[in-house]
């Protein structure tokens, strides 16, 4: 089955020094996605529906396998048994919007931390250091793993905006995506997925890694279109990447998790600047 | 108990033309805000964790009470008997996390709602006609209520990316916050609130008018410093608003909720001219 188209063609009146004039106009398509999980044992075989995201259609298997992984459900690809779209009720035209990710029966997927009540499970209550011990807790290995001293230079950082724009070709047509890439250490663009929403733009970029086997990506550098939140940074340092830029600015909270995981951590990369937030060493001057 | 602040101040090396250059700068601060509800008679009182979010502290109150209106949880404020942050555990640093909503005694939650298991109860299955299907189950009184007739002119319309500029202070510093903003069909901005993540920030907008009986909003124009998603139309559909423009783009199921709810739709509202697309006869020329 094929995805379903990612941009859709609107009408509308540009409005330009009074002069309203008619076209048409592409648009990125916003459609839910509903992540079901197939796990148990032949005998006691369980199916549950984890997770349903406003998304734009494309390479969804790879935005369920990414958000999968960074939640700590699944760790690499044997853990998966087979991943497709629902086949129930084949008269129903939207099935290209339900995943079903089938685990293999020697995983047991820990589902509670789905629900997100790590937070309060913390001593201190709620708050930003419980977060980040949450994010300890999930991937414990993979802190301070295979540190192997990726390092870029500043000409190559400023590079990446026009390369993203470049290869942005549904971003041109409808301004309407946001954009997580990654680029090696000369500053090539190596993989770029976009979506309506910036964490599933990432879980695509993520899932498609996990997919080629190619985790963890610590010799790479991870370029956002948008700005730097905590829970994108929580997905980086699930899959090992050691160096994060982006167009906007960072959270609080992601610079705090960024040092906590020794995470390269650029904002404002435009313009031929850039602010350096955290790892200053990874940047070769 | 006063909320903690929004913005704090970092370390930064500023890149320009191969010269970092050491200075304080500041940025918007995110931590996890959990809201709790309280419900029940006096003698089987409940309490229940229904969500947590990644917001900017500030307005916390504001941004419970705009959650749960527009996810259809409360309708009024006699629905809500006290609103306050959490007083358990007095020594916890946290409590200004952690929002406890006691509702009054007469309403019963339909906490079904929170679980977004409506998208796939439709007859067609999950897709974006059910997504929008579901919003007209959860507001049915919202539909086609209080036309009014809200009209706004080209020159007024022009005018508001300028003057949303003005007034985020705290963008102005950070760079890092979307704005939701409501103005006058004079192009006067009323109320201006801002957060880190975008739903947030239309929450906060929300809450402020639930909070001062202004609801439904449909003398007004909602103006949104990003891009318009299926759930912020939503939300505005849930708060009676006629009259959405953004400085981003829209997606193909926010014009299609827009298109269902009656919602003038404008997109990409920069630079002296913008796209309407849906509903022109709004727009007085």
């Amino acid at each position: 089955m094929m995805a379903k188209p990612s941009v859709a063609a609107f009408r509308v009146s540009k409005f330009l020094d009074n002069n309203p004039e008619e076209t048409d106009d592409l648009l990125a398509v916003e459609e839910p996605l509903e992540i079901r999980l197939a796990y148990g044992s032949r005998t006691n075989r369980k199916e549950k529906s984890i997770s349903v995201t406003m998304r734009t259609p494309g390479q969804d298997f790879e935005l369920a396998l990414g958000f999968l992984f960074t939640e700590g459900i699944i760790y690499n690809k044997a853990d998966v048994r087979i991943i497709r779209y629902c086949e129930k009720n084949t008269e129903n035209l939207s099935k290209e919007n339900i995943v079903l990710v089938e685990l293999a029966e020697s995983v047991e997927p820990e589902l509670k931390k789905l629900e997100r009540n790590f937070y309060t499970s913390s001593s201190c209550g709620i708050c930003g250091k419980a977060s980040i011990e949450a994010v300890r807790t999930i991937h414990p290995e993979m802190k301070g793993k295979s540190e192997k001293g990726f390092t870029i230079g500043p000409k190559e950082i400023s590079s990446l905006p026009l390369k993203l724009r470049e290869q942005q070709l549904v971003f041109g047509y409808t301004g309407g995506l946001h954009a997580a890439a990654l680029f090696n250490s000369e500053g090539e663009l190596l993989l770029l997925r976009e979506d309506v929403g910036r964490h599933n733009a990432l879980d695509k970029l993520i899932g498609a890694t996990f997919e080629m086997n190619n985790l963890p990506l610590d010799q790479h550098i991870l370029f956002l279109s948008g700005r730097s939140s905590f829970e994108l940074i929580q997905k980086a340092v699930m899959a090992g990447i050691k160096f994060v830029a982006s167009v906007g600015a960072p959270s609080s909270l992601a610079l705090s998790l960024a040092k906590e995981f020794n995470i390269t951590l650029l904002g404002f990369v435009r313009d031929k600047r850039f602010n350096i937030y955290n790892g200053f060493e990874r940047i070769n001057n």
